[in-house]
C-alpha cells in the first residue's frame, strides 16, 4: 500500500522529482509538511489548507497529542485523520524532540525518557515502544523512530553516546512495530561531527527503516553548520527511500536540502511567523505591522496568487494585525503555506524539466533582494 | 438603487417576510447582520462569511473604524467593503452606542459628544454631521443616525431630555447626509417607558427615515421589558420601512421581535459565545468544554448542516477549545452564524407559507428542552 517512486533525477546533482503512496493518498516530493502540533494547523480549516495553501500532508506531535487529549481518546474515536477532519496523509514525529526542548525534570535511561507534563505537572515515561503504540494508535501514515534528539553544542562523546543510544532505541522501534499501514522512518543524529553523522547513518541503515531522516538539525548549530551535513550527507542517505530533513526551514534551507537529495520537510516558520505578522514574499520576508504599510493598497506579493493576496491589501492585513484580530493569523497563515507549497510545486516542476539549479539560482537572486 | 419590499405579511399577527436593496445586493428580510466591528467578523475569511454561513449582511461599528485605522485611511482605499474583501450589504451604526459604553472622559453636549480614546487618550469628538460624513466615507449601504443611546435605568426626566436630544440630532443627521445611495436609519428611543417610546417614535417619523430601528435596548432593562417594548412598539413603526432592532438578541428574542414585526437584528452574542465555546443548538447552548463532551463522537448538532457539525466531533471542538486553539473560534463562530441564518431561514419560509406561529412555538418547544 505504501511505496515511494523516483520519478526524475536532476542530471547535474542529487535533487529528485518523487511520489510517496500512502494510506491517505500520494504525496508529491520533494513536499513540505505545514504542523499541526495538537491536531490543529493553527487557524486553518482543514478545508482552508486543501482549497487554499495546497497542502498534501500535515505533521502532528506525538507529545502534545499523547498529553492532551490523550492518544487513546483519538483512537477511540476513529484516530487523528478522523479527529481532525483531514483525510490526506499525515506525520506523527516520535515525541523524542519535545520531551527535550519542552518538558522539565526528564530524566533519560536506557528504557526511556521520564518527564512531567507542563499541562498539570504529571510524570509520564516515552520509551521507543510507547512512542511507537502511541503513533500507531493515532494512526499517521509516517511514524518516526523515537530518538534523542542530540543538544547543540555537544562534545564528541556525548555526541557519540547520544547516536549509540538512538541506534538501539531505533531498532526497538522497529521491533515494536504492530501495524503494516504505515511507514516507519530512521532518525540520524551525530551532531556536527561527520565521522559521527556517517556512523549514525550506518547504523539506522542496518536497523532497515522504510525512509530515513536527518534530525538533531536547526537546533542552534548555525545555517553553515547544517548546510554541511546536509550537503554531505543528504547524497549518502539510501537512494530508494524517502528523506526527510526535520524541523527545517527557510525558503534558502528548503533549495540548499533538494539540492541535497532530501524530499521532506517540515517546519513551524511559516506558521508561527504567520502569526508575528511576517509573511513570506518572492523578494524575502515582510513585516506587515511596520508603518510604511499604513497605507499601502497593495497585495502583500502581487505574483502570488493565494486567497490573500487576491482579496486584501498590506493596508487591511497591517490593521488586522495591529488590532490583534483573529483573521490576521488566518490570512498570514494562507499566505505564507501558499508560498511554501508554491515554492516545493516550483521545484518539483524544474525538476521535471531537468532545471533545478537555474530554478534555485533564479528563487535565491529574488528572495536576496528583499525589496519588498 | 434602495428599496424596501414587503413580500408577505402573516394573517395573524405582525411579522413579514421582506426584501432590502440595496447598492451591494439584496437583502432577505428577517435577516440577522453578523457583527464585524473592525472590519472583520473575528476569525472567518468573507468566503467563509458566504460560503459556511450564508450570512447577508455584515455590520462594521464607525466607533472603532474612526479611531483605528480611521476613515480618511479607508475611504482612500476605495471604502469599508472593499477595505475587508466583503462585496455583500453593509451597515455601520453611528458609533453613539460605543461613545457611551466604550470611551471614558466623554462630555456630551449640544454639538455632540467629545470622548478620549482608548487606543492612545487622543481626544474626540463625534457629533451628527461627523458621524454620517465618517459612515458616508466608510460607504455602507445602510447608516444610521447619530443617537444618545440612553442608559437603564433612566429617570422619566433623564429619558425624555434624552430622547429630545436624540430628535435633534437625527434631523442634522438626516440634513447631514451627502450621499443618495445609501438608506440612512432613525433610531428609536424612550428608555421603558411607554409613552417616551411612543414621543420618540413620533419624533423620529417626523424627520423622516428610509427605516427606523429600535435603540436603547438589551442595555439591562431585562427580557421583560425588553418585550414589552418590541411588542408594543414593533408594529406601530412605520410599515413600508424596514424595521432594525438594535443589539439584540437570543434566538428566543429574534422570534419574539419578528412576531413583533421587526426585520433586521444584530448582536455580538453568536460570535463573542463562541470564542467562549458556547455553541448555539436546536435545544439550547451547549458548553464544549464540560467533561462530558470529552469522549462524545457526536457533532455539537446531528441535525445541523454547517461545516462544523458535518466534520467535527463533540470531543474534537472541546480538545480545541481547553488547549486554547483558534480553529476554536473559528468552528464555533461557523456554526453559531450558520445557527442564525438558519433560524432566520427558517421564519422566512414559515413566513412564506403563512406558518409562521406555528415555526416559532416548534422552534421555542424544542429549544428550551436544553437537552443537548
Amino acid at each position: 500500500m505504501t511505496e515511494f517512486r523516483i520519478i526524475r533525477k536532476e542530471s547535474a546533482g542529487f535533487a529528485r522529482r518523487g511520489q510517496i503512496t500512502t494510506a491517505h493518498g500520494v504525496i508529491e516530493t520533494p513536499c513540505f509538511m505545514p504542523v499541526g502540533t495538537k491536531a490543529t494547523v493553527k487557524g486553518l480549516t482543514p478545508k482552508q489548507l486543501v482549497d487554499e495553501t495546497q497542502s498534501q500532508i500535515v505533521l502532528a506531535n506525538t507529545y502534545h497529542l499523547f498529553l492532551r487529549p490523550g492518544h487513546e481518546l483519538i483512537e477511540s474515536l476513529g484516530g487523528v485523520h478522523k479527529f481532525m477532519g483531514w483525510n490526506g496523509p499525515m506525520l506523527t514525529d516520535s515525541g523524542g524532540f519535545q520531551v527535550f526542548s519542552l518538558s522539565s525534570m526528564r530524566r533519560i535511561e536506557e528504557s526511556g525518557v521520564t518527564f512531567r507534563s507542563p499541562i498539570d505537572g504529571s510524570s509520564h515515561q516515552l520509551s521507543p515502544e510507547s512512542s511507537i503504540a502511541i503513533q500507531e494508535a493515532l494512526g499517521a501514515d509516517i511514524i518516526m523512530a523515537f530518538d534523542e534528539c542530540t543538544p547543540h553544542p555537544a562534545t564528541y562523546k556525548e555526541a557519540l553516546d547520544s547516536l549509540e543510544l538512538t541506534a538501539r532505541w531505533a531498532a526497538r522501534s522497529s521491533t515494536a512495530r504492530k501495524r503494516s499501514d504505515n511507514l516507519l522512518f530512521g532518525i540520524v543524529q551525530g551532531s556536527t561531527y561527520p565521522e559521527l553523522r556517517k556512523l549514525s547513518l550506518e547504523k539506522t541503515i542496518d536497523v532497515g527503516f522504510d525512509g530515513y531522516a536527518l534530525g538533531g538539525l536547526s537546533v542552534g548549530e548555525g545555517q553553515a553548520a547544517m548546510y554541511d551535513v546536509v550537503q554531505e550527507f543528504g547524497p549518502q542517505m539510501p537512494e530508494l527511500t524517502p528523506r526527510y530533513l526535520m524541523g527545517v526551514g527557510t525558503p534558502e534551507d528548503l533549495l540548499v536540502a533538494v539540492a541535497g537529495g532530501l524530499d521532506m520537510f517540515d517546519c513551524v516558520m511559516p506558521t508561527r511567523n504567520a502569526r508575528n505578522g511576517m509573511y513570506f514574499t518572492r523578494r524575502g520576508p515582510l513585516t506587515i505591522k511596520q508603518a510604511r504599510f499604513r497605507e499601502d493598497p497593495e497585495p502583500v506579493d502581487a505574483r502570488c496568487d493565494c486567497y490573500t493576496c487576491r482579496n486584501f491589501s498590506r493596508a487591511y492585513l497591517r490593521h488586522l494585525f495591529v488590532s490583534k484580530e483573529i483573521l490576521s493569523s488566518v490570512l498570514a497563515t494562507i499566505h505564507n503555506l501558499y508560498f511554501y507549497n508554491q515554492l516545493m510545486a516550483g521545484m518539483r516542476l524544474a525538476l521535471e524539466r531537468d532545471e533545478f539549479q537555474q530554478f534555485k539560482k533564479s528563487f535565491l537572486d529574488d528572495y536576496k533582494t528583499s525589496d519588498v
